[in-house]
């Protein structure tokens, strides 16, 4: 099984695809930030990052995509932007014929830290662990989008398990 | 000169484009909404307003494209759901290789009815009469994207006669 995280933002937009072993062990398959040209227009960005995601999904081949669900922003105008961002991202996954997963930051958390309000600094060193990085990945929005693969991969886990356990009588 | 005005929205993304003869006059070319399936997941429904558009594009073949600014909305939820809209709305005109104008709510008022602070009523009449179109058009979505292209066609027409006019002394 193999998932790709996405972790949408207007100037960096982080990628982490990583793969879980039958026995449960993670491995980070690819991770990395698209960062469209500062100067360029608004729609030449959105194509950029639209593009990016789509080489990395059929680089990769993951079997399924998810994102960060979001539902605050620092402003009406900041939103705006960080949803322009975001649209592409679903359809870079919808187009490569993925279903898209969203998850609420307090589930991220959880899933990778076991605890909803963890520290951003916490779910790094988590991630890093986890992986078997070398180092923290800078920028954060990498870290970000491998919790969310992790956190997609850790759901998927107990859904199957749920579904594979006999019914209780 | 023909323009493509985008009305983005979440429900209806209104669209329409407007040819300008030499003489000045204005026909529409083609209007419509896309109006993606109340139950679809968010991606899908962001897939079917992008292939709608670039279908509308590659069938009518805009010069160019033009989309209304927006700063504000109702809360920060509902702006993440419009920006995604405009993101897949600005990433079919750039796929299309149309270059994109952005035009202020004040600006497109002021283009169609010739007063920034004029009623949408104005506008829809406007729109209608500039046009000669039978009724005004429904959903309102339309009136709005065929007044984004009016707006463009003015602007473009009056940039190429201030360009065309000698430089005075």
């Amino acid at each position: 099984m193999r998932a790709m995280g996405i972790d949408c933002g207007t100037q960096f937009t982080g990628y982490g695809v990583v793969e879980q072993d039958p026995d449960g062990r993670l491995h980070c398959v690819a991770l990395g930030v698209i960062k469209p040209g500062r100067q360029a227009e608004t729609a030449q960005k959105l194509a950029a990052i639209f593009s990016g995601l789509t080489a990395i999904i059929e680089t990769h081949q993951p079997d399924m995509v998810a994102i960060e669900e979001i539902f605050y922003s620092v402003n009406v105008k900041s939103a705006l932007k960080l949803g322009q961002v975001r649209g592409v991202a679903l359809l870079a996954a919808s187009n490569c014929k993925r279903e898209v997963a969203e998850y609420s930051p307090l589930s991220i958390k959880s899933a990778v830290v076991g605890y909803g309000r963890a520290e951003k600094s916490q779910v790094q060193q988590m991630v890093t662990h986890l992986l078997a990085l070398e180092s923290v990945p800078e920028p954060p929005d990498i870290t970000d989008a491998l919790a969310i693969a992790i956190c997609h991969l850790n759901t998927y886990a107990t859904l199957a398990r749920q579904q594979a356990a006999p019914a209780r009588r």
